[in-house]
């Protein structure tokens, strides 16, 4: 859906400030909490947790993330789960979002209303109440940037787990499978992997963990141990349905969990607990290995790269 | 300054993603904390606190809140300081700032180390970790939304206050000056109420507060209890020197506290003790009445607008 209004009826500047606010209180309905729990006041009110919490923040930018082809809804449903995404990295659990709108006088009321609807439904699938945000208004733009805050999974042995931790031997394991993520739309219809982030989280063995969102060849540095690199086995890479090598490794978008596994793991073990547990399949693709020391049959991952947030110059 | 590069080679564009992130940590120095306490996991580990928490997310938009004649330092400071003046009228104390930055390839680097180091600078003022964040790119947009983060004030009686809980005959306070903020320039220049906010959130005779920001006109609807109307005395407006009556109660940017003071209260000793406290003016300027009763020397508001968020059609 075109997010530009081609009638001046059909757009948020006709409706003002307050009859917007109003209009968007009512698109999230029970996914935003009364005031001052909610959106209305200087800030919103968050229940006390325990423990340490996480917070992530992603946006959404038309032109760049989304285009008139795409479904006002899935829009507004990507951006909380790009979020969750992130937070299921570090074995977390959602508790409560604010999202920051800046946009065209002429983004229409329709889409608009597609957006928040498509939100407010995601929020309640995952439980996240959207307790604030702002809305303001820019030449030319239609962005939204959403700050999610998370709690660690519960649970006896819950934890808060890193990108850092692996060490050299260490197995890496990716969940569910990799590639071809923007060419088959799955990049609208994933699920965060939230349950299985949590579960993950709570096994000493798993060391390390990220989110894949800017490709594997990419992505993986920041879990490769110092004096380490990743040796990967081309073979074992769980690729989508018509996705080559190089796309499960540098295209991005997948969403999915890449782990850490101590060397010195019980792997059958944990696999078999995993299946008992999950649909999701969990890979194990490859080691960290001393730098140099990569097999002859392992990818060369120099070869492959990532999406790059801030490309070209001017 | 400038925020576009006029030379290709000072084009953040230039710089690369993981370039602009080792920058971005550089100038933001102390304020940010190493990861996972700070940028550089999925998510930011915050530690635990006790007790409710307080969220909060506002922009700053070149060509809406800043423009080339704007220091790049007082952009990054007032991103904070807007921020912390929703915290100050809920007698909040900030605990973590996330900032989602949408920029232009073309934005100059010199530019955006000036927006992050007077962020930084704010932020050390102010003891607010930036714990998280992320980079977008966008034609033509440059753009930031900071979410911030905070507990209740400190204390024994410490309290959230939100902006209902006035009564009809309570009466109306207004800290500083208002009027004149902007062609002054104080609106880059101001110190959020945070110390005030806090210590008037612990006073049970004070009922409600809110940060003026849109203009007290607009701003004092939120505060009007049901079935009141403000009556304001014109004379008793603390207004900046050379501002009109009309630009006290209509420009914004104000950054001042409005608060509800019980009608049964000491106001005498309540006043007595803000000056042994603050150098900050605390006036009264009216009190709620019933609808229709308002007296005939007092301001009528309808006559006044505050600032329109959202204005103007296609």
């Amino acid at each position: 859906m075109d997010p530009f209004a081609a009638r001046p009826d059909d757009a948020v500047g006709g409706l003002g400030e307050e009859r917007l606010i109003t209009a968007i209180r009512r698109w999230l309905g029970t996914a935003s909490p009364r005031a001052p729990f909610g959106i209305g006041d200087d800030c919103a009110v968050l229940p006390a947790v325990a423990g340490r919490q996480l917070i992530t923040v992603d946006p959404v930018i038309y032109g760049r993330h989304f285009d008139a082809t795409i479904a006002p809804r899935s829009v507004g449903a990507k951006l909380l789960k790009r979020n969750l995404s992130d937070l299921a990295a570090m074995g977390g659990r959602p508790t409560a979002a604010v999202l920051a709108l800046t946009l065209d006088a002429k983004v229409s009321v329709w889409w608009l209303e597609g957006f928040y609807r498509g939100l407010a439904a995601c929020a309640r699938r995952y439980r996240v109440p959207v307790v604030g945000g702002d809305v303001a208004q820019a030449n030319g733009v239609l962005a939204a940037s959403l700050t999610l805050l998370g709690t660690a999974a519960a649970g006896r042995t819950a934890r808060v787990i890193s990108r850092r931790g692996a060490a050299i031997g260490d197995w890496i394991y990716v969940t569910g499978t990799i590639g071809g993520s923007v060419a088959s739309g799955h990049h609208w219809r994933f699920t965060p992997r939230l349950e299985e982030g949590a579960w993950l989280a709570r096994r000493a063995d798993v060391r390390a963990m990220m989110d894949v969102s800017d490709g594997l060849a990419k992505d993986l540095h920041a879990l490769t141990p110092r004096g380490a690199e990743p040796a990967l086995q081309a073979a074992a890479l769980p690729r989508r349905a018509g996705a080559s090598v190089a796309a499960a490794l540098s295209e991005g978008e997948d969403y999915e969990l890449a782990l850490a596994v101590a060397r010195t793991a019980d792997r059958a073990g944990l696999e078999k607990a995993w299946r008992r547990q999950f649909r999701t399949r969990l890979t194990c693709i490859g080691r960290f290995v001393t730098v140099g020391q990569r097999p002859a049959d392992a990818v060369d991952l120099a070869a492959f790269r990532g999406y790059e947030h801030l490309a070209g110059g001017v």
